[in-house]
């Protein structure tokens, strides 16, 4: 019953347009009664995005139950909740995406949506950086930067059309934030010696360590991302 | 006639909550027309916040007024633009912050600003990162960066019912993004030697690099930390 309101739903909202679709429009597309509509879905609008509650929901629960490890890798985990989602109906995201650009009260739905996965991410995250100094700062700080890079890779496959992989888009985004915030992965070799400009010194040491050597000035992502490619990664 | 109606609209929804409020009643309480009103404000939500147009204005003028620098840092000093309107009244933005977190409309507006915020930084960072690689997706991360620093910060300060410096909260918030997305400082020192955990080697050069040892556990920007320690930042 729900599915079959969303569908007529949007449906309606591609053959009208939003703004001129009523709930009465679609409980009688839909082959029900007013009352049914209201007991799924609170507003028009959330008939829009009738999966983001489910994934919402699945998104802390896989927190919840998965507490351990980098948590950046962890939230970087369940930002692709909300990417498998979307690509699991191309045809329907990309419509939907093209209608929500044309109508400013499903922006701003959307944008109270993201604003709630954003929060969910960043309360693991306060909860991971309890003894953290600026724990809380960093939680947001963090959270705020995987959506916006989840984001990014999301929104480029959409106005593609849903051309190419959109897990490797969003894959890509966010590999921009683990490494400059996820802990560096700890590859077999012991040893590890990435040079950024000109050569400087080396560590002859078998420790665990990475040595950086860059000129002062070269911005700090600039040398993440020299050690992200000594790392093979 | 526009800050009349702006303190009038306030007084009114301190006084009976802002649904109960009708652009009616405002108008009365300031002694205009109903259409005065709307010269002004495209809706009783606008006069909650009359400033962030002025402001957005002011930081759009900023950003192309001072297109060199560091582009992080421009961006920081962009977003304390936001912090001094706050700043500048601190009675009006703790009683505003207390109306806005009960009212779901408010809050949802308030979520539109700051997203237009966040494109206004993005936009002027995509310019500057155009030919670095993967640079409207760094812009979009930093600019989300940024912004959730910045409201870490102001929010404190509005917590705290406006007690202590909004700008060094709002400061201290920012340079966690600075220190991990701006350029390193170039200090008068010719060379900087950081150590996080166990030692290890140091450069013997006078040339100009800075110089990490770290486990290869440690996270980036614990690592970065120490950097910027070390630099006495």
């Amino acid at each position: 019953m729900r599915e079959v309101l969303a569908e007529s739903a949007f449906e309606l909202f591609l053959e009208r347009g939003f703004e001129r679709t009523t709930v009465d429009d679609i409980v009688a597309r839909a082959g029900v009664g007013r009352r049914s509509f209201f007991r799924y879905f609170p507003s028009k609008e959330d008939a829009v995005f009738p999966d983001h509650e489910r994934c919402l929901a699945d998104m802390t629960a896989f927190l919840a139950a998965n507490g351990a490890g980098d948590p950046v890798d962890r939230v970087c985990e369940a930002a692709r909740i909300v990417l498998r989602m979307y690509a699991a109906n191309p045809e329907f995201s990309v419509q939907r995406y093209r209608l929500t650009r044309e109508v400013p009260g499903l922006r701003t739905y959307e944008l109270s949506v993201v604003r709630r996965y954003e929060r969910t991410l960043a309360g693991y995250l306060r909860g991971r950086y309890g003894g953290v100094r600026d724990g809380a700062l960093r939680a947001e700080v963090i959270a705020a930067a995987v959506v916006a890079a989840h984001n990014n890779g999301l929104r480029s496959w959409l106005r593609s059309g849903g051309a190419g992989d959109p897990e490797a888009a969003v894959d890509h985004a966010l590999a921009l934030v683990r490494e400059v915030w996820g802990s560096p992965a700890r590859p077999a070799r012991p040893m590890i010696d990435a040079r950024v400009g000109d050569p400087g010194v080396r560590d002859g040491d078998d420790r665990e360590v990475i040595v950086i050597v860059a000129p002062k000035s070269a911005p700090l992502w600039r040398v993440v991302q020299r050690v992200e490619a000594a790392l093979g990664e």
